[in-house]
């Protein structure tokens, strides 16, 4: 496995996909949202409650949201129709653990999709609690799992 | 500091600005994004060589532009004129630390905007190199500094 | 027919399409406005002539391009190629009738593209008429009809 | 008051604000969306609950987010910075009552921005509830009331 | 005057303006679109008359919204507030004149602004006339006039 | 062949496609950017190095990001899946030639994809280069060659 295939003027290209089979393609990403005290502390047991509404609701609108937005924002994407996209958020230990899995019937995965509902999701999150907490941190926004293309994987 | 001036309802709702001062505010945000061997290797001294093009030029550009989304993804930022979007990228020990600084002349602060664009930029890295890596890893995606608000923070 | 499948935790998710047959869908929706005098008496007998351009052209293409952004407008809503937007405006009795008809060769329905698209042209012709008639109310948007589901409907 | 300032041509055109003041403007606007039993059935005492999510927490985001479009829909509208969008929901008779705020500090009023959020928000409902009630109305979606500009209103 | 104020690793960044004046901002940009005697024999003396409907009239409104997605999409234009965006087209031997105005009151110009309007009109009337004539050409697209700034400029 | 088929009423309407084929369809376009010969004297063997970065680099990406933007800056354009967008651009005798090609697997062609990506690149080398030469000319936008359709064409 290499990246020697590098084209001779090293131009930013989208990977040609026209020759590729139609499949169901599944993934899978992860983010984690790291929440000092004081915001731990207006968990209700299903939600933040912040001044600015509720925020895994809000987070999740914004993650499902985003993800639509992704061959808009990466800007190597393939542009494609989704049969779904979902998002779980749970919390725990101060930190809220993001899960967003997107679908498509294609040519081309949905890792960068899911990596990009995840991130929104938690960057939304960041935006109604950084009020009153400045310093949260987002971390392990990775792939957990993809499947249907020519090689699956799993973290 | 407290969050407990929610609104009776509960309901999502954009901060009202519109009695703030028009100050100057900028704000500088990180991301950092850790790749493996392989991808490492493709460091040429300036950038990462992938057979999508040069890495760290897309990534800039991606957040760049992601960074000026950021009222359309966030779903309660204000839409706000921008003086500069701004990022850096350096790679190490097989780590590229991503900076995106951010600044406007407005009521409200851009602590989003530099997410947004360190965000984004690191998912466009992930893009641009999971071929050769579906592991990597976007972690300390977090406010650096923020000046011209109410209150200044540095982390 | 019920809402009782809920997940478990109320959380906003797009409907997985994943399985469902590609048919041709077609939906059709209507919006009405409704103008004052001054407004009705600028009508040519094609169009109304307002000083910000044709009303009526300019609300047909809005609403075109508005029927393109349905699942960014849309939370839970597919992005989906579409086959035809058509909008027609026909004007009596100081009330426009609008009428949107989207197609798509997919999975899902494009109702809400219909109604998008009537809503959006019906805004927009408020736009351009609101100097003579700030009281414009818009009314009756809804679906007329659609076929190529599951199950048709018809108003 | 008069149409009459056409421009000879009959081309589209927006209006020229370089000249106007900038002062504080606000508009409110309400869109009605009236449901069958069958969803009114769903009414939790503060949302309606679907199995797409809590409904008005949905549209309400919908709603905000959409606001924020109004210059990218309606094609003569002008971008402008926003101090702030609101939306509130109240459900009663088998009507849900949407009303949405919008300020800003500028050159031109922001009702299209009230009108696109409450139409959004509106769309939103009927999307989330259409599989139990396809004959859901949007009505009355006006203008309520507009300060800041050359003159005020209140419907 | 020089490019070599170059940063010393190359990297793309938009230009700061936050120290810049607030002035008033004005350019025009024409695009020329050439089209063959098929093409011109639909013209009826005000606007091209094509099966996807009138040319003129869609390209000027493709051309004032494309004018507000400047800052979308080339990537280091700073977004901006506009006071108008006003688009005309004349025609003549075969040719479509067309000029775009936009005016803003801030701190950089709008050059890109009315060259992007300029050049969504054209692209417009191209999709429109294809049919008939797929060797279009657009040209002469170019900056005419622009005045605010630190330098005037008349082509 | 003749534009005879115009819809009674004359209003715009995007084309029904939901009887076509699908086909790969494939289409490359043209557009060059002339520039003063102190634009020229930056060219480095492979990039134009301005202030704002590398001026092809970031005229490819933006070139190609456009191209995904098409149906949403042009009215009557479809929106559709694309497997692949592509651009080169090579520079002699002050001239950037600009050539973008698109792919898609659907019913209708991506001219207007090809034609939009080669323009955007070349309003950003436009946009990169302006400080040293704000009369820098674009011209020769046009469609090269389309395949895949009904029928094919070659400039």
């Amino acid at each position: 496995m290499s990246l020697s295939h590098i084209d001779s003027s090293n131009k930013a290209a989208m990977v040609d996909v026209s020759g590729k089979a139609i499949t169901e393609r599944i993934a899978t990403a992860e983010a984690l949202v790291t929440v000092n005290d004081a915001v731990a502390a207006q968990f209700d047991g299903s939600d933040l409650v912040s001044k600015k509404g509720p925020v895994f609701q809000t987070a999740i609108l914004a993650g499902v949201m985003g993800a639509k937005q992704t061959s808009n924002l990466i800007p190597l994407c393939h542009p494609l129709p989704l049969d779904k996209v979902g998002i779980d958020i749970t919390f725990e230990n101060n930190t809220a653990i993001i899960r967003c899995t997107a679908k498509t019937t294609g040519k081309t995965g949905v890792e960068m999709e899911a990596l990009t509902g995840a991130s929104i999701a938690a960057l939304t999150l960041h935006d109604m609690c950084k009020a009153l907490d400045p310093a949260i941190v987002i971390s392990q926004v990775r792939l957990l799992e993809k499947t249907g293309g020519k090689s699956d994987y799993r973290a």
